[in-house]
């Protein structure tokens, strides 16, 4: 099967946005009862962002280099994650509404910057509405068929005293699993995933795909979506080996979980905090030295078709793990060669909002804080003038883009790799010791480079 | 205070619907598990009736006289009756979402119908988002003031061995009571009732407006619907007394049940099946003769001013009681003298969708049967053909639209009134007994009079 990836994720730089905590608008009316913005997140209280407060903040957002950006769900639902999807073709009225979606779209659009939405199609809420006409009719529901539901009663807010009866995710009761085996159901998430784009939106994440476990609803939905947009993007959130949905007619690209976990275990490798991994979706973590790093991405990058690799999201962190500066303990270099490498790698970077400026967050719920524009002191500027500098580079070197990736030097703290596309080639050399390290480079031809980060020029001299 | 009601009211037919029961249209696709349509009604199953299904019968509603459909509930909601509201800005699905109710709209003010809706602004249901985030977060839940609700955790699906902590109407745990004390929840109220009359509708009938208990909240009501539309017709569900709410500054009027305990007791004064009244929402009914039926009637003409008089909701019959032709004992004549009574009577009638066929019908639920389209023969022809020729007299006739009442003669089983206006008057003589009854029209001058059932002209002689 002819296999083929959207060209502008090649070239992207993703920013995730959870939308309750990135940035309020004063246009945007809210409900009474919120936590102030800054508070020590809680699994169910409001801070209060919207995507009107994501709108006046693009400036932001921009200056960092990003190009996509990814939100966590945005439909109305009863969660401050919005999860628990309440209605699929409202955007929750905290957030702004469908109008604040709208301006959001076309203000992205207005600067060249892509919108992806999070897709949460494997489950619903107690309170969406075909589930909640099961709870009130029981068997007479005339949505009987569109979950996993029975004997009645149903016993959605009860306790593990009683079973649910009904399949949830994981368990869960607050997430009734949908019955895509019923074609209505079908028709239903299909036809969300195709009014949204014809909003507007550039892709699809797509959350637990793996769930739906059938690929004809994957491809039908590939179909459907790419007739609308044959350049969307459609993600998938996988943890694991992703062979099966990538085969091109499924997802274009997965989550790359398999590229966070290496960059805390070498970046990190003196510092890391396995208390917080355990805690957190990345779960523990072994420390690994260069070699085995280096193994791991060359791996990684020849897991899937390039056309794939180069269309991956590749992520330090999200809203499901503990924040990266945190799983490194703090340590402010381990974050800045993460970032460094993650901008020179193959794949799509997707940088999770604060970390630009060193937000600090265990597991969730606290890797989830509000973004802090009232303190600005409290914002570490070298670490947002090195995201700036290495989005910037990777903006002007194809290389970095969509160049293949080649280990050079790989040995304890030390790493040296390659991206070469066309006649560019761009080095990376990274040390992960604490001091200054010797590495001879046999791979380097004699002659001029040009410093990406600094702009000096560097004259590499043959060892005589 | 001035007190001005819609005239278009004054002239109007009503005719009320149940949608879920009135037709359906192939247009719109239904849920998988449906009640075949004309199965006994039962208190959860939907059968499937849509709006597109009333557009097109809008011939069969035409030819009745109406000139104004009132809808029971049509937003989205878990219940077939549709008094569980779920989202107040979205048609239910089932019926064929909001652009089947444009479309109704639309068709209904081609032909020059207007289109009135039933407004469940005192309680939600259990899945309605904001009640659903306080089941989800309890006191964490943004909407902590919507409701009246706590100590938590709340129990929504509870039986009653456990408190519900949370105020509902009628204890009913599945219609929590808003707190409309709180500001964010009268704008919200307030608004939905303006976004429909700005998509076009000619009203609102209010469903227990007496619940919330503030004529603040309704003044501020009126003032905004009536800004979108001064001849709005804002009618509310009041049993009893309603001068509270007609001093002008809130309803236009009132659901006339005052009207429709004597039709009862009088036309059916010999039939009557109170089994059937005090298991609905009629209660017991004791028969009258004409003296006592007159006086009731007098006095319902004189309780408010003529301007509210005029627009008051004359009904025989609705979605809450039994249907009139089954509280009489199956009684056609008593049925048909009650018709030409609320077709000639001060008020604006309304017919409950059905009635004209002679459809019967028990207490909630058999109130609600499906209308049988695909029965024909079961249909009452003399019934259809008596509404249509009393509202067609009752449209050329503006004496009985809005001349004033008099009672001529009212004893045992004879009652005889006039309606007069400007220079014409009308005259009615009703006999409840089985038999002919001679009365003395001594209140009528001799002369040729106009028969309006037969059209043929009555000589009246002076009696010698």
């Amino acid at each position: 099967m002819d296999i083929r990836t959207p060209d502008w994720v090649k070239d992207a730089v993703f920013y995730q946005i959870f939308p309750d905590r990135f940035a309020q608008s004063s246009r945007v009316q809210k409900a009474g009862h919120l936590q102030p913005w800054g508070e020590p997140p809680s699994f169910h209280k409001y801070q209060g962002g919207d995507l009107l407060g994501v709108v006046e903040h693009l400036d932001h957002i921009a200056a960092l280099g990003v190009t996509a950006i990814y939100f966590c769900p945005v439909f109305q639902s009863a969660s401050n994650h919005r999860y628990h999807t309440h209605d699929y073709y409202q955007v929750d009225p905290m957030l702004g509404g469908n109008a604040a979606l709208r301006e959001l779209i076309d203000a992205a659009h207005a600067r060249g910057m892509k919108v992806v939405l999070d897709g949460v199609f494997n489950h619903a809420s107690r309170g969406f509405f075909q589930f909640s006409d099961l709870l009130e009719q029981g068997e007479d529901s005339a949505y009987l068929d569109w979950f996993h539901a029975g004997p009645f009663p149903l016993s959605p807010y009860d306790d593990d005293s009683k079973p649910a009866n009904y399949a949830a995710w994981w368990g869960n009761r607050a997430l009734p699993k949908f019955n895509t085996g019923t074609q209505a159901v079908r028709e239903f998430l299909w036809d969300v995933a195709e009014y949204w784009m014809r909003q507007g939106i550039d892709g699809w994440r797509l959350d637990v795909p793996n769930e739906i476990d059938d690929d004809d609803f994957w491809r039908e939905f590939r179909r459907r979506v790419k007739a609308i947009d044959p350049d969307a993007y459609i993600v998938g959130e996988i943890w694991g080996d992703a062979g099966r949905w990538l085969q091109g007619d499924q997802f274009d690209a997965v989550m790359n979980y398999p590229f966070t976990r290496p960059c805390i275990a070498y970046f990190g490798a003196h510092t890391i905090d396995n208390a917080m991994n355990e805690a957190s979706g990345t779960g523990h973590v072994e420390p690994m030295g260069a070699e085995q790093f280096g193994a791991r991405m060359t791996e990684a990058a020849a897991a899937y078709p390039l056309e794939i690799v180069q269309a991956q999201l590749n992520l330090l962190d999200s809203h499901d793990t503990a924040r990266y500066l945190s799983v490194v303990g703090g340590d402010q270099t381990a974050h800045h060669l993460a970032l460094t490498f993650q901008l020179t790698y193959l794949g799509a970077p997707c940088l999770y909002y604060g970390d630009e400026i060193g937000l600090p967050g265990g597991p969730d719920p606290d890797c989830r804080r509000a973004f802090p524009w009232n303190d600005v002191p409290s914002w570490n500027r070298d670490t947002l003038a090195l995201v700036r500098k290495l989005t910037a580079v990777r903006h002007v070197t194809p290389a970095f883009q969509r160049g293949n990736f080649q280990v050079l030097h790989a040995q304890n703290d030390l790493l040296i790799y390659a991206r070469s596309h066309g006649s560019e080639c761009a080095y990376v050399l990274m040390n992960t010791a604490s001091e200054a390290r010797m590495a001879a480079l046999n791979a380097l031809d004699a002659g001029d480079y040009r410093d990406a980060l600094s702009g000096q020029t560097v004259t590499v001299v043959a060892d005589t």
